[in-house]
């Protein structure tokens, strides 16, 4: 993490008005509200329901972990090999006692006890220093709050701003789990136009400026849902520049942003066909984090973004640990209904993730996240180049405000029959996260007029998970309702290249290949 | 375990119309949906956002724990520090390594990955087994499904159950944290008037029998919060007869029971004097199920009771691991809830719990528990010991169908002041869980009629406090609104047993007594 000048910075605007009916009404979980008595070094506390530590049947916990520079970062990791020859020692120790040698040392007596919603002291330290150094928020009095992932963060961010009957403006594609979460809470998602980067500022500001309660019959919605990094599907990556028109336009209409930001680390920088790739300059650890696009926490003068950070992609999605920050109103709000769901995040987890982070120190964190971003580069690259050796794709630079790819270049596979040649499948290779969103051009299919776009989508997905190959499919993602007869209608396929082995990737996109060229030969 | 032979049961009934809206309208999770094509041994799944099990910084975890013989049954605890020194070793190892060497092993790769809402599979056959075994629900087709713990247990079933503006009947006297959650809700806690065993079922079949919607402001709750076993605040311990006579009423009158039982193994039995306390015969470990008064399960014929299980008081409240026993409609939306909220609790706790319980076996488990019944039994009786050398307690057999301890013995701390004989303190021993629930009997305080007794309540509560000692205020526990001038008004404290060392338990209650001397020495 780099040091940076102390820079001074105004405190936020009071938002208030932008609080659920649900989570004005919350309070203190009565017990709870004792604790503040709990700083006396002889008091004798037998108020709460707490079970003697003497009673956990786990002496101590211990974790062989990787050191910080297992992987190679993206600057070495053309000779990766040599890497994983010559890095020497691969694993450090870290050992939970159930009682602390010296103060302030991780203990299972205080981590598998009753804690505070906020979590473990050492863990709040360390998420507070990180998002001072990394995100830089740009107001005074931001507040950072643990939580158990951005599952438990976005479902507690939405219950937090949103009554029911309201709308949440979203990506037209997203996160399907985001839109599972608010139906059930009588909450809409508004899909807005995407391009290259994302969301469109232009539309955007368009959509709010033009906004009639009665024919949308829902009034303006006062909170933008994003993935800005490693947009989920699309892959997007969306610059300062863009981040600073939404941000401007949110402080214009008063919309408070939640930034669902998982795969920030994973940021790829653009694909280059195997032959261009050269040897990266090389880059001090702490410099690495200003090569990376900001969060819209830098911009964030008025304390209007809910920023959920995640420890699930670059640490281990079974950790159940993440964290907010937004301002202290909101973060006392949210505080309020972790008491009353999950109480404090797994000790267990808290425990040892916080072992692993101090025994790692910040540098070493830094370098462990380099060498993650190594390795999704690497697999992006080799996915993107599996695609590219076996279709054969030509790349169409894309001017239509109306495509989800404008402003990009698009690589485009042609099918070739009786003299037509029309598209088939086109893409835009990842700058960020786990995903490529590949388009499929069912309109060209010869049964597009009798089966529609959505059979054929459906039809070409069990084909391919008959073959053996899974992808997620494109529907899924929309943002609309399915009744919305406007909505976009394009037909996609989210493809994952974060889990799989290589040669399985490879043989996927052949069996991928096959099972299209087949798919598209069919007869009525 | 006991293995009890086959009984052929029959299956619930329908209750689909106790959903509440919320609980309707949730869909399931889309990319979890994918799930079920995931069977197939050769798939190549490129659908879901995983991360590689490699990138896990975390290469084996392991633990030193207990063994399941550490601490002494209560039929030996009268030789425990025989006990102590001979019962061998005292540690087992639980190791949990980043892939498993056979099938069926706990790994990481599995354990820290995204896993489903219903968890690991070892886990979930050992809550299914441990539940028909212990609890032996009265129907067929029961389900069960892991949680993060009550708290997140009693959030989701209220969700699940209950629109805003509805009631919960609740005993008088409840779990703060319980009302906390559901108040924001826009739900109402309905207090039932309560005897030495909880709820009493004749007050409660009046109350149901009688209900009016207009003067009451609400429809008639069809929800039942209760926490039969270590009542909390009051410690009390409903029995069989009674829990019959209330399953029944709840038939009739067609009200769901949510069962809040995480101190069920903590049952203590009827509190002895030093003097009279005597040597309890031998049992053995497959016998003791039977000892204890069983669940509502055991009546549940209809598929009418969500029971929630913990494994906070018995292994550590940091684990956030509990379950869900209810009716399959129910389960299944509470797993749909999960998804979009929690994901699945967290993968350390998941696995380190199910190796400590497969390492441990059924049998040691069942040992363990028996182990910790005798500790909190010892924690009762010394701190019941310290009252009643403290205070000069008188015992009184109570027949007032409105006091709380109907049908109990009571004992009676009195004061001498100018000729009159006045009560200032009873109580009755709890026999189960983990709380003392004392009456100070402030309409005796001389300053009562110029205070009132919520002010004098403060008063002593803020005075024992600032002689080091925390009890938990009474008033926190009430059902009722504050706003309710028909309510119960008597002044408590529960103060717990389960947590300090027995020389600070002793030193607390000396405190107690000379505060509340000297607190009945004011004068106005």
């Amino acid at each position: 993490m780099h040091a940076g000048a102390e820079v001074k910075r105004a405190p936020g605007i009071d938002l208030s008005h932008h609080l659920s009916d649900l989570s004005k009404a919350r309070q203190t979980s009565p017990l709870k509200g004792l604790q503040k008595y709990l700083g006396h070094p002889n008091l004798i506390n037998l108020a709460g329901g707490l079970p003697h530590p003497d009673y956990f049947p786990y002496s101590r916990v211990s974790a062989d972990a990787l050191v910080p520079s297992s992987f190679a970062t993206s600057r070495e990791s053309s000779l990766s090999w040599l890497w994983n020859l010559f890095s020497g020692d691969k694993s450090t120790s870290l050992t939970v006692p159930r009682y602390p040698a010296k103060d302030g040392d991780i203990n299972l007596a205080q981590a598998l006890q009753y804690g505070l919603a906020r979590g473990m002291p050492q863990i709040q330290d360390f998420i507070r220093r990180f998002t001072a150094e990394v995100y830089q928020p740009a107001y005074d009095n931001w507040a950072t709050l643990i939580n158990s992932g951005n599952t438990d963060g976005w479902c507690r961010a939405a219950l937090t701003l949103c009554n029911p009957g309201e709308g949440i403006f979203a990506a037209e594609w997203t996160y399907p789990s985001a839109k599972a979460t608010v139906i059930p809470l009588g909450v809409r998602m508004v899909p807005l136009p995407m391009d290259i980067q994302g969301i469109r500022s232009d539309k955007f500001r368009e959509i709010l400026a033009t906004w009639d309660d009665k024919s949308r019959n829902m009034s303006r919605p006062h909170v933008l849902y994003t993935i800005p990094i490693g947009q989920n599907p699309t892959g997007g990556t969306m610059s300062a520049p863009r981040k600073q028109e939404i941000y401007n336009i949110c402080v214009e209409f008063d919309i408070i942003i939640v930034e669902d930001d998982p795969y920030y680390f994973l940021q790829h920088g653009q694909y280059l066909p195997k032959a261009s790739r050269g040897k990266s300059k090389e880059i001090q650890n702490d410099k690495w984090y200003s090569t990376l696009e900001p969060s819209y926490l830098a911009f964030d003068v008025q304390g209007r973004v809910i920023r959920l950070d995640s420890f699930s992609k670059v640490i281990a999605p079974g950790c159940r640990l993440g964290w907010f920050t937004c301002n202290p109103l909101f973060a006392e709000r949210l505080e309020r209904q972790g008491e009353t769901s999950l109480q404090a995040p797994c000790g267990f987890s808290q425990a040892l993730v916080t072992s692993l982070l101090l025994n790692w120190k910040d540098e070493g964190y830094t370098r462990w996240l380099r060498g993650l971003q190594a390795q999704y580069i690497s697999r992006r690259d080799f996915f993107v180049d599996c695609l590219l050796d076996t279709f054969h794709f030509t790349p169409v630079t894309v001017a239509d405000e109306k495509s989800l790819w404008d402003g990009g270049v698009i690589y485009q596979a042609f099918r070739e029959k009786s003299g037509n040649r029309s598209p088939v499948l086109s893409f835009v290779p990842p700058t960020s996260g786990m995903f490529v969103w590949l388009k499929v051009h069912f309109e060209t299919h010869p049964l597009y007029e009798f089966h529609g776009q959505e059979a054929l989508e459906t039809k070409l997905w069990l084909k391919l998970a008959e073959s053996g190959v899974l992808f997620g499919p494109g529907v899924m993602f929309s943002a609309s309702e399915p009744e919305d007869t406007t909505a976009i209608n394009d037909g996609h396929m989210r493809v994952s290249f974060s889990n799989e082995e290589f040669d399985k990737m490879k043989t996927a996109v052949e069996i991928f290949k096959s099972t299209l060229d087949h798919f598209y030969d069919e007869k009525r």
